[in-house]
Order: C-alpha cells, then sequence, then structure tokens
C-alpha cells in the first residue's frame, strides 16, 4: 500500500533477480525514476530481446542470436578439438582467455545425483553426434572442478574412451597470484602431483 | 565480441544500475535468459511503466500514479501537520512506522554549497507556497541527519520563523537496538543534549 503500484511492480521484479532482497530493489526502483527515459526504454527493450532473440547453437549449445553461433561458424577455428564446458559463461571466460582456437561443447548443466540431474539431462547424446564424422581428435574436459564437473569429466572420458579420441583434463593447481599459505589441501595435493620439470 | 549482442545490451543496462558491476551484471544477464518469458516481459512492461506513469504529486511533490497523491487525497489524514523530508523514500520510511497522520512536502533534495544546490534548486517555493492558506500549525524538519539535512533545516526554520507556525526537528540520539558502546561522539552528545526525565 505504501507504494504507488508502477513502482511496487518494479520492485517486485528487481526482487526476482538472485542476490537482490527488498531493500536494493527498493533503492534500484528509484534509481530508474531519475534515469533518462530513454535509458529506461532501452532497458526494457534490452530485457525482451535477450529473452527473445537469444538461441543456443544447434551445433555446440552456446547462447547466439544466429545459429550456427559465431564460433562455430568461424572457419579459421581449429575443427579438431572440442573443449567441453558446463556452460555459456564457461565459453565466454574461456574466450577472453584469446589462447584456444577449437571448438566447444555447451553441457548446459553438471552431472549431480543429489539434484537428480543424470547423463541424459544434459547435452551428452548431442555430442556423441557431433563426434559422428571423426573430425574431432582431442576432446578437452573443461568442467568446473568440483565434484558435480569432476563426475560429469569422469563419465564422460569413460563414455569416450573406446572411440580412441585423445581425452584431456585441464590442469589443476594453484591459481595465479594465489598464495599457498591460504591453498586448500586438495589444490596443494593436485598441484603437488601435476608439477612438472622445467 | 564476446557475447552476442542482446545480451551485452542487456549487461550495459544493468551496470547503469548502481552498486552493480560487470561482473554482477552478466550474472543477472545469464539469469533473465533463464527466466520465464512471461516474467521477463513483465519486468520491461514494469521498467517502462514506473517511468512513464509515476508522477510528482503537484501539492507535496511525493511519487505517485494520480495527482493528489493517496497521502494527499486521504481526507482521514491531520491537515494542519506538515513534515518536510528530502525524498520520496524518506515518507515511506516514515508510512511504514505508521504513527504520523499528517501531511508530507518532498523537497527533492538538501541545500549544499558543496555540490551548488541552493535554496531554488528544491521545493521551498512551493512549501512556501502551500502555507498561504493559513491551515499548517507544526512544521516538523525531518532533513537527513547530516551536514546537508542540518543545514537545510536550519534554512526553512530561519526561513519560517516570522510565519509563527510551530517548528520542530525530530530527534536526534541513540538508534533502538543500537550499542551505546559503538556510538560516534556527535551522536552521543546529541542524545545526552537531548535527555528527558522518565
Amino acid at each position: 500500500m505504501h507504494y504507488p503500484e508502477p513502482i511496487t511492480k518494479l520492485i517486485e521484479s528487481f526482487m526476482k533477480l538472485p542476490g537482490i532482497g527488498p531493500k536494493t530493489a527498493v533503492r534500484l526502483a528509484f534509481f530508474v525514476l531519475e534515469m533518462k527515459e530513454g535509458d529506461v526504454l532501452d532497458f526494457g527493450r534490452a530485457l525482451v530481446n535477450a529473452k527473445r532473440q537469444l538461441i543456443y547453437c544447434s551445433t555446440c549449445f552456446h547462447i547466439t542470436d544466429k545459429d550456427p553461433c559465431m564460433i562455430c561458424d568461424d572457419s579459421s577455428r581449429d575443427r579438431t578439438t572440442l573443449c567441453i564446458v558446463h556452460d555459456s559463461k564457461d565459453v565466454i571466460a574461456m574466450e577472453k582467455m584469446k589462447d584456444y582456437r577449437g571448438l566447444y561443447h555447451v553441457l548446459h548443466g553438471a552431472i549431480s545425483p543429489m539434484e537428480g540431474i543424470g547423463p541424459e539431462d544434459i547435452k551428452i547424446a548431442e555430442l556423441l553426434q557431433r563426434l559422428q564424422d571423426d573430425t574431432i581428435q582431442e576432446i578437452i574436459l573443461a568442467t568446473d572442478p568440483n565434484i558435480e564437473g569432476e563426475a560429469t569429466a569422469m563419465y564422460i572420458a569413460r563414455l569416450l574412451k573406446p572411440t580412441g579420441i585423445k581425452i584431456t583434463r585441464i590442469a589443476h593447481g594453484l591459481p595465479v597470484g594465489g598464495d599457498l599459505e591460504y591453498a586448500d589441501e586438495v589444490t596443494l595435493s593436485k598441484a603437488m602431483e601435476g608439477r612438472r620439470e622445467i
């Protein structure tokens, strides 16, 4: 009752976003009232367009506004290497690095018996489909370094063993700029295990 | 280049909001992609409607979707008391308290020589206009307890002295639930100064 209806609705919309509680939602809604009308219209349009125009690439399942996506469509990329990640944000993180020139396959999730997510709920069947034409020579498992990510990586590694394709897992170790003193034991143990001669 | 254009635009829009940096904006934008289409459309509509339908009450300058606002239009309220606040969020904070039954006057700012905001930049002329018909018997200065708020309160108090209207300032002191040990000296000094016999 305290707020006029249009602002109540805006506050409710902001509160549906992750990490935004009632106080932040009020602050954001009042900020919108003081924004330029053009900026607010752009914001509204951006929301609707992002939802309506973005699709998943039918090859790699990365988000895109055209199918196939920019990466799958880029003829300069190495079509023999496939990097397997959980979601589109991971693709973007890899692309920022600028070192990787192969293709991707986005699983859209990780195997998690706790949450009832099995191999059939993520894009593993589609991955097998992609491997049919024998162009892929290396598969890099870049799933997250947590329980679900490891389980997913192990599952895919075992599943693809009979194909004879080279399968690698990204390295675990100390993050660059990190501090050995504060590293957890598992990371430290992985860093020792993965040590290399220099 | 990393993101398809529709999501880049959405990320840019989120980044215009206060307290939302690039990483949060990306997180929110990807969250929107996974929201139900209906919710996203509602969000977009809420943004545009809040900006377009909300106006300022021509009497008290509180935000409203109809003029006069709910508070000015409520005949059960005490029309002899006027509470002066900085902005609409303050009106809402006061209304949540449910104790105050008078009217409001929203200044839309505070006098701040540092930021070049003078008395003519806030709704003081409009306040004087409202006092013409002699119905107001008490003016409560509820501007923020900071330098600008105090300056604004002092300015209005002096300006209205000749009218003979009773002018009060909300009390300064320790917040309820606070801890004396952690109170700053100025607050503590104000709390001592404002002590009352019990």
